[in-house]
C-alpha cells in the first residue's frame, strides 16, 4: 500500500524536521542527520537529572512527543523498527548530561540494549554518571525472561520524569524507574498487522480472528483467538493481566497501536470502565495513541500498581505534547433532558373560514396526486404527488385540533402536523417554512410577508435559490405577485413553474443528481404543485 | 474486518459513555440515549452565548472532542455518518440556551441542515435568540454551490468559541463564523478508503493511485491521480488550494483523515513547510486527526488568511481536550553535535609484556577458527570461529597504535578496536566488556575484580546469566577461579563450557530460537572459545 512518505530512507529524518517546524522553540535536533537523529529539550540547562529514551521509530508519539518539561530530555531515533546507533545514543547522553547524571530508559530489544548499553560506557569513560534500565513489561510470553518493552514504558517516562523534575539525584530517579519496571505488566491485541514503509502488507490475520499477546514491531501474537466483540476482548486482555496485576488501587494505560479508530478506543473505553476482571483500576491514562506499531488495528492495556507518590506523579504537570493526561475513572455525568422537547399541543380553537381554506388547499394536492407523480416519473422516482397528497390527507384529518382562530398558532401547528406525517427532506423543509411563517406572524408581519420570512428560511436552511429548479421557482414570484391579488400571483406561479423546465442544470435536492437531458423539457413536480395550488386558489 | 465494536446500533452511545468516563467531571451528557446523544459542558451556566455543533459520528474527535470553554458548548451526535435527528439537535440548544442565545455550526450536507435548521425554528417559537451558519470550504467540486463541510469547520468553532468565551453577542459571534466561512478553503487526499462500522470495505483505491478532493464519508473523491510521494501529494493539494487561499499570513490547517501514521503526517508537515506554492503560510494547526472520516488514509489541508484578531481568538487558550493548537511555523532549532562523539584516539605506548599477551590471545582464536565454525555449525550458522578469529587479526594489527603501557587506556582501546572489527552483537558485548573493564580498573580494582566488573556490566546490558548457554558459562567460573591461578581458571571454563552441552533451553541470544535437539550434545561455542583462551593461558 502507497504511503504519504518520499522515501523510506528519509522518513524519519523528515518526519522530525516537520515536527519541529511547529515545536514553538520547545524542541530541537543534533546536527547530526541522517545517522544521528536526537530530539532534545531546548531549554535545557543540565541543572537536573537528565532522561534520555528512544529506539526504532514507528512507535509514534513515542519517543520525540514525550520531550519536554517533566518527562524525557532527549529521543534517540533510529530507523522504523531499527535501533538507533552507539553514537546516536551517545551524542545525546553527552548533549544532555550534566553533574546531575542521566538515567537512560530503554525497551528490552537487544539491539536497543546493546546500543544503549555500549554509549553509557563510552559516556562513563569521560566521567559521565549513567544509569540505564530496562523496560520489560509484555506479559505475553511468560516462559520468556526476556519479555519486551512496550507501552508501560510511558509510566517509566513520566515517574521518572516528574522526580527528575523535582530535584530526585540520579539514584533515586533509578530506582523509582525500576520498581515501576518491576510492578507494571502490558498485554496487546490486535486484528490486523502494520504496514512497514517499503515491505508489503502482510495479510496474517484472517477476518474474525485477532491476536493477543503481540509486539511493536509487527511480530506475531503469541495467540491466535477468535474475536467476537470489544467486550470479548477487553475482557480476555485484563483476564492475562489479571496474575501480573498487584494490589489496587491500579491505574490502566489504554494504548492504541495506531490504526484503530477513536470511536473503537472509546467503546474499549467503556468497556474498560464497567469490568469487574481486576478490582481496584482507578485511574486511566488514554486512551490514545501512545506506544504505536505503525498503523496496526490494535490496542494494549498496561496496569501499575499505585504506591507511594506515583500517583501525584503521574498527574504532575508536563510539556510534552502528547502525554494524554492520567485521569480518574468516573461514571459519566449525565444531566436530565431538558423541558420544551415535546412540543406543546396547541389549543384546537374554531374559524369556519381558515378551516375551509386549509381543507380547500388539501384537495388541491390530493387531487393532483397522478398528474405530479406522472411529471416526477421523468426526472424521479415518481413520488412527489404521493408524498404530497400523503401529507394533503394527514392535514385534512388534523382540521379539527388545530388552532384555527389563532394565526401565529395555526401556522406553526401546520408545520408540525407535516413534520410528523412526511417523511424525508421535503416534510422537513415545509415544517421550517410553516414554522418560521407562523413566527413572523408573531413579531406582527403581515400575512404576505410572513409567508416571504418563511421561503427566506426555506432557503437559508435548504440551500435552494431561485433558478436551482425547486418549488421555490415558482413559489418566489407568486409571493412576490400577491398584493395584487391571487390571480396575479397564479400567473407568476405559473410562469416560475414553467420555465423550470428550460433549467437542466439543478443546482440543489435531488434533481441535482440527474442528467441534464431527463430533466429538460419537464416542469420541476414542487412548483407545479405550487401553480396548481395558486391557479385553483385565484378561481 | 473486525472492529474493537460490541454492535453497530450501541457504538456511538457506548463511545461517549467510554468519553466521559475520563472526562473529569467537564463533560456531561444528556439523559436522552439512544436517540438523544448530546454532550455538553458540566460548567456551563448559560452567561455566554452558546455554540452547538456536530452532525453524524465517524468524525472524531469530532465534535465532542471540542466541547470545552473556549470552543464549543455542546455537540450533538449522529450515528456514524448519519445526522443527529431534530430532537437530538433542539434537546442541546434547549439544554445550553440562556438569555445571549445560541449559534449553531453546521457542516453543509442536507440531512444536517433540515435537521438543525428545524430544531432551531422550533427553540425560536419558544423564544430563544438562535442563529445557525453553514460551513462550505470543501472546494473539491467547484462547479457545485453546495460545497461541502470539512475540516475548515474548525476554524469556526475556534474563533466563534475564544469570542463567545470574550463575552461577544450573538450577532458578532455569528458574523465572525459568516466571515471565517467565506474566507476558508478545503481539499482533502486519500489512498485508501474508510470501513464503515457493519460494512463490507470498499476497495476502491487501486495501488499506486490516490483521492483528491474527497468528503468525509467515504464518498469518491473527484478525482483520481497517480501517487508519487507526499512531496508530490501535497504539493498537488496546495495547487488546488491556491485559487481560493485568500492574501498572506495564512494559516493551514492540516487534518488526519483518521488512518494516516503520525511519521507520514509529520513528512507532510514538513512539505507543507518547504513548499512555496503559496506564499504567506506563518502558522500550522495540526497535523492531527482533527475531522477524521473513521479509519480512512488520507489528510486534507484548510487555509484560512489572518485578519482581524483571528490569531489571537486561534491562540486564545481552550479546555477542549482535542484542540491541538494553532502554532509558528518555524524553521527547526538546530544544535551542534556534542564534542567527545569521536573517541579519543590513545596515545601508542610500549609494554613488550603486554603486546605478547595481547597477540598471544589473538592466535588462540585464529587457530580455533575451523573447530569453533564446525561447533557452531551444529546450533547456529557456523560463524562464531570466523567472527573471532576476524576480530583477532584485526586486533594483532592494532598492536602497535595501542596504549600498552597504560591498563586502563590499553583495555578501553582493545574494547574500540573490537566494536570497530565486529560486526553485530557479540563486537557490541565485547566493546562493553573491555570499556567497562577499563573504567573499572580505573577506579583501582585489581584485575580480576575489574575483569568481574566488566562481566557484570555485559549481563546487565545483553540480559544473560549463567545457565544461559552463553560465553558467560565460562567465562564467569573462569573468573571466579582465577585468584587460584591460570589452571584452576581453565579447569573452571572448560566445566562451565562443557556443561553448556546439556543447556537446552537457551533463554538469550540466538540460540533461544533454536530448536532443543540441535543444541543437545554441542558445546556453545562462545563458552567453547573462552575455555580453549584459558586452557592455553594455563599452559
Amino acid at each position: 500500500m502507497a504511503q504519504f512518505i518520499n522515501t523510506k530512507e528519509a522518513l524519519v529524518t523528515e518526519a522530525i524536521d516537520g515536527t519541529l517546524c511547529t515545536a514553538g522553540g520547545q524542541l530541537a535536533r543534533l546536527d547530526g542527520f541522517p545517522h544521528i537523529k536526537v530530539v532534545l529539550r531546548n531549554d535545557w540547562d543540565k541543572s537536573k537529572v537528565a532522561l534520555v529514551s528512544g529506539g526504532g521509530s514507528g512507535h509514534e508519539p513515542a519517543h520525540v512527543g514525550y520531550v519536554g518539561k517533566g518527562m524525557l530530555t532527549a529521543a534517540v531515533c533510529g530507523d522504523v523498527f531499527a535501533s538507533p546507533s552507539v553514537d546516536a545514543v551517545l551524542a545525546a547522553i553527552l548533549a544532555v548530561s550534566g553533574p546531575a547524571g542521566c538515567l537512560l530508559i530503554v525497551k528490552n530489544y537487544t539491539g536497543d540494549r546493546l546500543n544503549f548499553g555500549l554509549a553509557a560506557e563510552r559516556a562513563r569513560t569521560y566521567g559521565i554518571k549513567v544509569a540505564m534500565v530496562i523496560v520489560d513489561d509484555d506479559i505475553a510470553l511468560p516462559d520468556l525472561p526476556q519479555a519486551r518493552g512496550v507501552a508501560g514504558t510511558l509510566f517509566v517516562h513520566k515517574i521518572a520524569g516528574a522526580l527528575a523534575e523535582a530535584d530526585a539525584d540520579l539514584d533515586t530517579v533509578c530506582a523509582a524507574a525500576m520498581r515501576v519496571i518491576d510492578n507494571v505488566c502490558s498485554i496487546g491485541m490486535s486484528l490486523d498487522t502494520c504496514t512497514v514503509p517499503g515491505s508489503p502488507k502482510e495479510d496474517r490475520i484472517e477476518d474474525g480472528k485477532a491476536e493477543l499477546g503481540l509486539g511493536i514491531h509487527g511480530e506475531s501474537g503469541v495467540e491466535r483467538v477468535d474475536f467476537v466483540s470489544a467486550a470479548d476482548a477487553m475482557s480476555l486482555v485484563l483476564e492475562r493481566l489479571k496474575p501480573h496485576a498487584g494490589h489496587a488501587p491500579l491505574v490502566a494505560l489504554l494504548n492504541n497501536l495506531g490504526g484503530t479508530t477513536p470511536l473503537e478506543m472509546a467503546v474499549l473505553e467503556a468497556e474498560l470502565d464497567k469490568s469487574n476482571t481486576i478490582a481496584g483500576i482507578q485511574y486511566l491514562i488514554g486512551p490514545a495513541p501512545m506506544m504505536t506499531s505503525l498503523d496496526m488495528r490494535g490496542f494494549s492495556v498496561s496496569l501499575l500498581p499505585l504506591s507511594g507518590d506515583d500517583l501525584a506523579l503521574l498527574q504532575a504537570p508536563v510539556d510534552a505534547a502528547y502525554w494524554p493526561g492520567c485521569r480518574a475513572l468516573e461514571p459519566p455525568v449525565i444531566h436530565p433532558i431538558p423541558d420544551g422537547l415535546t412540543p406543546i399541543k396547541p389549543i384546537p380553537s374554531s374559524d369556519p373560514a381558515a378551516a375551509r381554506f386549509i381543507e380547500y388547499c388539501c384537495d388541491v394536492f390530493i387531487k393532483a396526486e397522478p398528474a405530479l407523480n406522472a411529471l416526477d416519473a421523468q426526472s424521479g422516482d415518481g413520488d412527489t404527488g404521493s408524498t404530497l397528497a400523503g401529507a394533503a390527507r394527514a392535514l385534512k384529518d388534523a382540521i379539527p385540533r388545530l388552532p384555527q382562530a389563532d394565526l401565529t398558532q395555526l401556522y406553526r401547528a401546520i408545520g408540525l402536523e407535516l413534520s410528523q406525517a412526511m417523511g424525508g427532506s421535503s416534510g422537513v423543509l415545509l415544517a421550517i417554512f410553516f414554522t418560521a411563517v407562523g413566527d413572523a406572524a408573531s413579531s406582527g408581519q403581515s400575512h404576505v410577508q410572513a409567508l416571504k420570512s418563511g421561503l427566506t428560511r426555506v432557503q437559508e436552511v435548504g440551500g435552494a435559490r431561485p433558478g436551482d429548479r425547486t418549488m421555490i421557482d415558482a413559489l418566489a414570484p407568486a409571493l412576490e405577485a400577491m398584493p395584487e391579488g391571487f390571480a396575479a400571483a397564479a400567473n407568476a406561479a405559473r410562469a416560475g413553474a414553467n420555465h423550470t423546465a428550460e433549467i437542466v442544470k439543478a443546482k440543489a435536492g435531488r434533481a441535482s443528481y440527474i442528467s441534464e437531458d431527463r430533466l429538460k423539457g419537464h416542469n420541476d413536480p414542487g412548483a407545479e404543485a405550487v401553480a396548481l395550488l395558486f391557479e385553483s386558489l385565484s378561481k
